[in-house]
């Protein structure tokens, strides 16, 4: 009768994966301003030891500290549930399953690398974070995981955002953090913006310009810098949703998946269920895995894969990465957890290799689908989860057209429920879907001139 | 490690209790207009006679049918958590654990009976259920219920709530139903209001007669009304929530629970958790039942135990309960779902039976006990459940005072991520606790001049 999962509190993955050591190909190194890998050690003011170990770790399975799978254990094992009233309302042969990261305390699956991330800072005796948030997913999650760990945390939180949705700052004010609109007058870099733009309404690339900032620049040494998605330990760390699935797909008797879909941003909620299931296509299994992007900011879809920087600045080092270059500003769609110009070095490399599809959609179809989902399932999704809901539903009318059964995993990386401005925009008619030009392609791609190019394989 | 106990899904109660039948003395029957006892028929324009039967019950257990089981089983079992680290930061040798019901769909208990009054007006032959909403917590939820039989729904929301709290009516819309503010000109109630009063916020009991006047007058005969507290079958409806408590703490090996809390309001989330426990205590088990209510809206503590009306108009018919005049006006504090007159009979009279202890809190440490709890346990509460967080933490005081263990057990009735305007309001220090004056108590009281008085015992 139940069409929920749960797994056993002692059944949840006591190790993360990392697909690392599992590609055809070595990840490419991330380049320092010289044009030569970048050193670990250049990296130390930034992030703490242990984290940078991680990001540069070639080992397939790292161990999840206790401090954090207890901290874990107050929400996961996520469920993993059957989708049958959508897939009885769509008429579909397809068991569609999807695994639910709303549970979470923020919301979202944000939560699972903010929890570790704030465990290694306090272990390498970081006394406060720093973080930039667009929309507020992610700077409420290290909130909440700061107060966990006992650590200050300070948020740079896009000035637009931040008066767009003022609930998000009191969020992470709830947890204890600190959240300010970026630019701001506390950094060299925001007092920089606002003396040539005092009405600046600030971008991500400001924030983290900020927040790298506001770390490197304690005198007392002890304030490291914290970022969400995009970087390979952000990814390892989201893997457990896919370890999870596996488990819970095992327990229910389904031995094959035929397709794994997430949205992409940054990367890592795709990372997070999808990681998992490469490996095995890497051993050999056949699975479509698909990476759901927005139209009107194709990463994967159409933009090259190149060095690029990760902030608009230019300060991060350079990342062998899918980008439509770093001063890209996509249109003002409310996934806003989507709009990123570039693309997790890993997730580019799987596209690369062959090993995943990636796929654009257009918002209006996304936000039908989230309704649909909404009055079959009754959780309402998050707009960025809205894309893979809209490619699962593609997939299971493909499966109908066809005549065949098939299995569809998706992930719902959050719910909605601060995003109503969306669903209302949405039902009023407001939202229209936006074709990327070619010119405005052309032109987000110019800066990339002159930048190292990855090597040809 | 963990600190929180699942229950597997075929774990999950298969029937609601019925406190009425156990209670020491039967409980007494509302009244019609003309003072004597309400005949079922009468109710029969209003409510599907499967739910009127429920009303009037007297069996112990009544089975929950497969269809509410099999939607329930999506977020059902809730998680039982205990609070470590909110007892860490008390020092208490208390041992705290919740019931975590903010997991639901909507966010919180509200869920569970909605889900049930959907199905058994969909299995009446009812076509259209129309229902009034302050806050929206439970408008949302009718809503989500009325998605999942195929049920349209028609939620009248207070107006200033509608102003005040537009995602609420956004949430409605995403289920599939319409949310209009009451008053409204689409009935004969809402009309003559706003002939009187053309500016009205509205106020809940003008909603009830708005949503009771649109179900009875439905030409075609199909359309009911339903309610989300109060009386006896939504009470009956929330019991699966102490009965999957008492399951948990069993697993836990926790034999004897020494207190068990919850906020009131209309009385159902209390009810939920705590008459599964008072059966214990009927059988000879000393437990200390806690019901907390808000000293703005002090129902039960500085309230009569009579005969009074459900609404403002005075059109429901008599119940025998604690009120404070059904034209009182309570100050506009944050836990709008505590905001109510009277209280659900059947709490009332386990209060007049000596079953059930009342307190009441001001708010200002309600929010502050809300915020130690996020910090702690990562989770924002309602500002209403953060009512019964408050008494838990006096009680976890207490007991380190003592230096005695004991077993406290609360009600996590929601999530407060709707909420969020009142903890903003609190941390920048906008609140204030308001004594409710003596004035004003007998001012409220004034409007049970002339009606019955329950019989003494």
């Amino acid at each position: 009768m139940s069409n929920r999962t749960i797994l056993a509190d002692h059944d949840i993955p006591r190790q993360w994966y990392n697909l690392a050591a599992d590609l055809p190909h070595a990840p490419l190194p991330p380049l320092g301003p010289d044009g030569n890998p970048v050193n670990p050690q250049a990296l130390a003011a930034v992030f703490p030891m242990n984290l940078i170990e991680q990001e540069m770790s070639q080992e397939r399975w790292i161990s999840i500290p206790d401090e954090v799978l207890e901290i874990m254990l107050r929400y996961r094992p996520t469920p993993l549930h059957r989708a049958r009233a959508l897939e009885s309302a769509l008429g579909t042969p397809a068991r569609i399953y999807f695994k639910n990261e709303s549970v979470s305390p923020t919301g979202s699956h944000k939560v699972n690398t903010a929890v570790a991330q704030a465990f290694y800072n306090k272990a390498a005796g970081v006394k406060r974070v720093t973080s930039e948030t667009g929309a507020g997913q992610w700077g409420s999650s290290i909130a909440f995981a700061c107060s966990q760990f006992g650590l200050e945390c300070k948020v740079y939180m896009v000035k637009v955002s931040f008066q767009q949705k003022p609930f998000r700052k009191v969020m992470m004010n709830t947890f204890g953090a600190e959240c300010v609109p970026s630019p701001s007058s506390e950094t060299n870099a925001g007092r920089a913006i606002l003396a040539a733009d005092p009405g600046s309404g600030g971008s991500l690339g400001i924030a983290i310009s900020e927040a790298v900032e506001a770390a490197v620049s304690d005198p007392s040494g002890r304030t490291r810098y914290t970022l969400g998605s995009v970087l390979n330990h952000v990814l390892l760390h989201q893997t457990i949703i896919g370890l999870e699935a596996k488990k819970q797909l095992a327990a229910l008797g389904e031995r094959k998946v035929n397709q794994v879909i997430a949205c992409v941003g940054g990367g890592s909620n795709f990372a997070g269920i999808a990681f998992p299931f490469i490996q095995d296509k890497i051993n050999g299994s056949q699975i479509d895995i698909i990476a759901v992007e927005p139209a009107s900011c194709p990463t994967l879809t159409r933009g090259p894969y190149v060095y690029d920087h990760g902030d608009v600045a230019g300060l991060t080092p350079l990342l062998a990465m899918h980008s439509l270059g770093h001063t890209f500003m996509p249109d003002g769609i409310h996934a806003g957890g989507l709009r990123y110009h570039g693309m997790a070095p890993l997730v580019s490399q799987t596209v690369m290799e062959g090993l995943t599809r990636a796929v654009s959609l257009q918002q209006l179809e996304c936000f039908e689908s989230a309704l649909l989902f909404a009055r079959t399932e009754g959780i309402i999704p998050a707009p960025e989860s809205s894309h893979a809901i809209a490619q699962a539903i593609r997939e299971a009318r493909q499966a109908k057209e066809e005549g065949k059964e098939r299995v569809i995993l998706f992930n719902l990386s959050g719910h909605g429920l601060m995003d109503l401005n969306g669903y209302s925009d949405f039902m009023e008619g407001k939202l229209v879907d936006h074709e990327l030009s070619r010119e405005a392609l052309a032109q987000g791609l110019t800066c990339l001139e002159g930048l190292p190019v990855p090597a040809s394989r």
